[in-house]
């Protein structure tokens, strides 16, 4: 494609948070076009109304292959189970594809299927790319199927990945804002639920644990036990992951993390400990590493917005990359 | 009764945020014994589950009149419309009632279903006296039925009732914290709707404004039209109200207000505008009335709890008077 | 100047919120070019270790006019009496100012002395234009000083000013993010002070009033009286002022609106109430307007927010405008 | 003392977050009369304009030892190294002390000195008894100084003691609201900063530390390493600390803890994870405690309100325990 011509693209379940924002980052895009906007439950309505911040004003469509299919890609925010055969039906008409749901992101089947049940399309998970950059940056041009990185692991692989080779124990608490909790009004979710308390959920079952493991393994870590623990906080976007790790042998902490890093665009190494507000609305993760003389181990703190790197703007960082276009194309600020 | 005997308490309908707090106030009422706790959705739930800092360890029943209904005292924390059909059955057996819904507290029923429709029990509301004790403390002590204001009328009356004879046009700008809106999950009320954001809701068809009318027209007001907008804060418990109002004639209102309310033991007034944390979990109206120089008007800040005098713990305020009790027992911080 | 080139722009005072925004929409602005940021408070110190999130990575500098002067334009975010001796400064060495201090807010000197002491530049306020460029658009571009809006009054005066010459009794109730009480940490901005509270300030003195009642009667208002009184809220950005107001005589008020604000790029007019979070980092100004039946009222309700439309934001539109820019360069979404 | 007689209690810097509500406690407990509240900043202020909600309504005075020192027992809420003078003049007058800050927490005055610089009173440190009930309760009973624990120490200490004696490893992760950083205004406690934020702070330097090694062995634990890291979270009261422990033996995590608190009135177990909601405003530790089969490891969370059982309740549970009279007086719901 000529030099500075447009992709379409479009976003399937537009009508949460992840997808109302991908919307949103797509159609902003230099180089994007946002071909439609679809949803399940809210075909109909206008995306305005329902997230007037976001200023797209584009009417929610039932998704319709016949119409929605002829564009250069997609990103489709449904829940996992739902996703898959959807992505299946896009793929089938040559659409690239940014899957957010968990479907594509564990590369065996049989984990999957102990943390989320049966698998719609096994077959297809063979041909996803995880889609981090900073780990599969070249995998990523090439890819016409990618699988958007949960929040917490995005967090988490990035916080952890430069040691992963030297990693014996790791203690992950995380903290993450209400908006990770999902559009779905519930008594979790619930105003006077969440302000002025804080409490951890999913002890010792977080879907997201088996991804983490996945990623850490593949970069190196040995039989490495991640406790992961996340908790709730009274704030809508950011997430924090605090991790705690002894190392099998001496590293230099600040020469690893500055090695790995030192040319990624959205990754900031902070002489501080990053709070979250520190990455609001932007597609960066900020991280604060170092070697605790007191007890010799590591601590690790990484700061996201959930729906920004941890979810949407991953998904067009990956786009970029999937379609040849410069990989910061629309996510700088 | 003897001088420091016991009466039972039925509290239906404390599954919500108001019956909820209703029940625990009366367990720790050193006059007032807890008979049970209903619900309509959560029977069978234990009520520390639902609401731990609340420490009420009672199982949610289902109401059985049968059972229910040999007490001295009933709290009714039902919605408007399901409510008078318990409070009629309660009465028929005996049971002195304070209803929390707005029921009974529009002397005139038509205009009551102007707002709210059919009401189930018309014949009852020539019975029910309403609930503010510093406005119908006498009444409230022979009082069989009581009809708990709303918690925007609480604020409001209290704030305006001192000058309803001169008030001639009065704007109130009442905001709120989301525990207003309860406990049920919506939209509306999701932490990452209410989060960082104050809008104006009900625009110029609130509930709440028959029930100002109605009290200020009692209080001597003429033909005055109250302006009343109620907005949603990002806070779980509090509201203010902020009343701007032109007088007919000229009157000392730090006098006006220093004889109203001298000898009220819930009333402060305040040398400075309140704000809703100064009266926290307290049944405290807290005021600050002004005259303005520059424009003439009157202006009168009024900040209550909106679940404790906005409802629950003013409900307890009630059933002191009605029981011959001290107004103040259980009460005071 | 060439089509595509540059304009050189100080920012001076940009440690405070308002300052430090300002430096980042200049440094992101694809025509502007940010010159220095200097600091009365903090220089030494890195912009981007005091706001991580603004991404400016440049060194706070003492204001050294030999330096410093020389640049097309300045954004100047002093206190009130601070700034005009700068100001003064500037342009006397050619440069164009944009004040974002009360100094050159009001034409009248003996009123602005009324409020705020006496004038250090009494002979520059003829020369300045009131930067809300929805009512002086032409002007701007003339001008070579503008004074920057407070942000309630820019929020009251957009509410108003198309009723202005129909305006007879109004009563602005406006409310406000933590982050309008400036950096300076006291006891009123402190977390604990803020958190869950709501409460009125500057009751009866708010020195954003003489602003509004010059702009409104420059629109045509006759002997109106304003009633204006903020609260502070927990929320970080945000304004909200719900205006309630007589009119002398029957205006069709969508109309009115619609007509003024038809063409403005940043007013958006909404079928419904608006809340902050809609404008949260955003130059729009978002209102809305109806004539209410059972009062005979009118209410506007408008939404900013307060450190973009209400003051940094707002000022690159005015630097636009006198410029010879396109008015929304750098400021659309 | 003959039963029911009050004892006389003094509080000594009053004006702070914890002394405050110490006063607000003490003047509602009902064997205890608050003889007087005592400030070094601000002496001639009324409480009750400080901290409205607290309805004490005295006046804060300059501490004259002459006057004040003839009471039963006094609270002193001094920083540290400030404390220890006052504390030393109050016992030289025969006043039982329960001292809340660092100055006697720690029993080796070599690791005092290494944390908090030299030691004023290093003579007074043997007889300190530390404030946590639940582990001294006896000698508490008849100790003449108390030092009240941190708060991060007392949630951590409750959460771990149970498991002392198989303690290998353990990460706490611990966050806390913003009161916890004090009354002072500061860049940290300013709400802009603490308002959808979260991060950490005093990494691998927290002065809490000490404390919570020496309370662990003294419970026996041997060579344990615990890593602690505090975080600041937006909210005002509440404290939750998050325990990862690796064990040296296997035991039966619910049995430990059952047998551990069955008896205590401020320990609560929860069979799920506590928030810190759950114990707003009263003197409970709400503990919940599992042995996590996938890593093999112990997770304990706990939650508290750092300025209720975090400081001054507990201060009140321990003046009860020296005062001889029954434990929970003046703190049960």
């Amino acid at each position: 494609m000529a030099d500075g011509a447009s992709y379409s693209v479009l976003v399937a379940g537009a009508s949460g948070y992840a997808g109302a924002l991908a919307a949103r980052l797509v159609e902003r895009h230099p180089r994007l076009e946002l071909a439609a906007v679809t949803s399940r439950s809210d075909a109909g309505r206008r995306l305005a109304d329902l997230y007037p911040h976001h200023r797209v004003d584009r009417e929610l469509e039932e998704l319709d292959l016949d119409r929605h299919a002829r564009v250069d890609a997609a990103i489709v925010a449904y829940p996992h189970a739902a996703s898959a055969p959807v992505v299946a039906a896009l793929r089938a008409r040559g659409v690239r594809v940014v899957d957010l749901s968990a479907d594509f992101r564990l590369r065996d089947v049989a984990t999957y299927e102990r943390w989320y049940g049966a698998h719609p399309e096994p077959a297809l998970v063979a041909d996803a790319v995880y889609g981090l950059p900073e780990l599969y940056r070249d995998r990523l041009r090439d890819a016409t199927l990618v699988a958007g990185p949960g929040c917490y692991p995005t967090a988490t692989i990035l916080a952890l990945a430069p040691l992963a080779p030297y990693l014996d124990d790791v203690v992950v608490d995380a903290k993450s804002g209400a908006s990770g909790a999902g559009r779905a009004p519930t008594d979790k979710t619930h105003f006077v639920t969440v302000d002025e308390n804080v409490s951890p959920y999913g002890v010792g079952r977080h879907r997201h644990m088996p991804e983490i493991d996945q990623e850490l393994a593949a970069r190196g870590a040995r039989d490495v036990t991640v406790t992961f623990t996340p908790h709730l906080l009274p704030l809508d976007q950011g997430e924090l992951v605090s991790c705690y790790a002894t190392l099998t042998e001496a590293v230099d902490v600040a020469e690893v993390f500055a090695s790995a890093y030192a040319d990624e665009p959205f990754v900031e190494l902070s002489a501080r400990p990053p709070g979250v507000r520190d990455v609001r609305e932007t597609n960066v993760c900020r991280i604060h590493a170092l070697a605790d003389e007191r007890t010799g181990k590591v601590f690790v703190f990484a700061a996201i917005d959930n729906l920004w790197k941890g979810t949407a703007s991953q998904a067009i960082q990956c786009l970029n990359l999937m379609l040849g276009l410069e990989e910061t194309t629309g996510l700088l600020p």
